[in-house]
């Protein structure tokens, strides 16, 4: 069963319209294997078609599954050939901006004719078949090097840049397609912000740091932080570290299918209160990780999702202390029967 | 004058509501030099608010500019908070998807107070001010770091990949904040894509490389294409690249204020058909660069772009021959009272 033949089926069973236009980018490439278009049309009749542009096309051509690709003309507009190919029947989309919605319902002849779902594919997405979990085992190999070559390379003096050059070398030279997000590594005061800064800082002695990295690998991501500090850490440095330690282990441990993933979070989130940093665990446990760095389920306290066999998911709790630095560990995590594996397994070390 | 007073000004000329909201990231570090906010509000009363998540809050703080940073509490709706602030005034947004259209029209009780408007803003940001570009140059300078390595490794038996990891590292340390966009390393029958692929390949003697690459300066992108033969070039490879060559001069000395994009794109196109490629340049000749990598202005046939002295884009023409090769050259141009600069300045070279 074609990763196409589940989203007709759980149309269906939603009593969704029976077709369906994807526009993600993320969700054209989770069923048709290519970015090179720019929608794909599922329509009731049993066709499958990726509409590329003429830059796109030839690629599209060569790379696409389970689709036959369309090419647009210079000019033509693609939601003017989806509303001819549709006709007068209903139509399903996956996202679209107010602007493309009201130009699609003009050429359908009424936007009570389309229907608004991110839902459906959302969900499909957030259970990942065996051959996307082996590109993101491979993806959290690649991380693995580049978090290993960090750690090596930090030392007083180092700017946050050149540990990030370093980083990322190293995984290009593992076969990395690329960076998963921003790099980040963050030193001294600027770690308190959990998305960091501009990499400009020298690292210095007795500093904080730390680092968020990822790969990509066939489309697919890959995210780990580790948190050190340059020689010798404090004593308020290491009380921050254990609790963060301690709750991304309680949060891990908890982690398994028929969960909720709000309890999950719940978890990391008590053992942070408990060691008096409640206030600064400022950010939600983890997120999904799949053809995005930040995908289904999220690990929040609102979250409404429940784990299942097949998610992968960060599980990167963290305090933050403004002006002084912060500590977050992560690691991306597969939800299993048996509950979950880490997918990335470089040591948590404090000191360097 | 700040930029969000000529969105005001502008937003007035064009009779639009006084209220306006904004939730493209890249327009928001447009007006409040910051990524770390979730949606930017420019009250009728005068008020710059910016709304930040508790994770990004202190990081907003820090960061922003000309305006006021608010926290929005943890589950708290954005849209509903704008909603409250706005009240029972019309508010106008720079871009929203349908599902929070609709939420953002509930907020306001009825969608009737909503209008939609993405061209304003579009429409400043062509123009760069002083500083935009000299982020810009500065970018472009990282990128021409980034070609000349390229160039400098490319020999038979690399691979594509590697060229990637060694152009990357070089700008990494040449201060890059990154790259500007998945770097493009295509070599042989794979340059026939324009977007190149996974970067896999090994390099050959007699190959065609097209190395198309960009930096990331503080916000601001540059993009830099070149096309490389290993060892000797065919007397078809040369045919090719002296046709783009000659349609990039040609492009670039017709590139100006008060010209049409279009006019400028044809300049290119009527070129590339003299040589008998006219089939095979499949895209835009170019687009605007800066807080994004494709941006305003558009340089294509059906362009609506007058050219206007601070636009920054790139002048880009290729041929594609499927199954056997491609060839671009781009550069990044700004547009001068005089005509135009070129931003990026490694020489034209095809044989290695």
């Amino acid at each position: 069963m074609t990763r196409i033949d589940r989203l007709r089926e759980a149309s269906a069973n939603q009593k969704k319209p029976a077709n369906y236009a994807v526009f993600n980018q993320h969700n054209i490439t989770y069923f048709a294997n290519t970015s090179s278009a720019t929608a794909l049309l599922i329509t009731e009749n049993g066709e499958n078609i990726l509409y590329a542009s003429t830059v796109n096309y030839e690629q599209a051509k060569a790379e696409a599954e389970n689709v036959a690709v369309e090419c647009l003309r210079r000019g033509e507009n693609v939601l003017e050939r989806i509303g001819k190919q549709v006709g007068s029947a209903s139509l399903c989309v996956d996202v679209l901006s107010i602007e493309s919605w009201r130009a699609l319902g003009k050429a359908l002849n009424g936007e009570n004719r389309l229907e608004a779902d991110s839902q459906l594919i959302r969900d499909l997405r957030k259970i990942k078949d065996p051959q996307e979990i082996s590109l993101i085992r491979e993806a959290c190999r690649i991380a693995d090097i580049g978090m290993k070559t960090a750690q090596e390379v930090i030392r007083p003096g180092i700017k946050e840049k050149e540990v990030a050059a370093e980083a990322e070398y190293a995984m290009r030279k593992a076969g990395s397609d690329g960076v998963a997000f921003d790099t980040i590594v963050a030193s001294g005061h600027c770690c308190a912000y959990p998305h960091g800064t501009f990499l400009e800082k020298t690292i210095h002695e007795g500093d904080l740091v730390v680092v968020d990295l990822g790969a990509k690998w066939r489309f697919y991501h890959s995210d780990i932080t580790r948190t050190f500090v340059v020689g010798k850490h404090s004593e308020k440095q290491a009380k921050m570290f254990e609790a963060v330690k301690l709750a991304q282990k309680s949060a891990f441990k908890a982690t398994a299918p028929d969960v909720w993933a709000k309890d999950v979070d719940a978890c990391a989130r008590l053992v942070i209160a408990e060691a008096g940093f409640g206030d600064f665990f400022v950010h939600n446990l983890g997120h999904g990780v799949g053809l995005e760095v930040h995908e289904a389920p999220v690990l929040s306290p609102d979250s409404k999702d429940l784990l299942e066999v097949g998610n992968v998911l960060t599980i990167e709790p963290g305090v933050y202390l403004p002006g002084y630095g912060g500590v977050r560990v992560e690691d991306t995590v597969l939800v299993k029967e048996d509950g979950a594996e880490k997918l990335t397994l470089i040591p948590y070390t404090l000191s360097l």
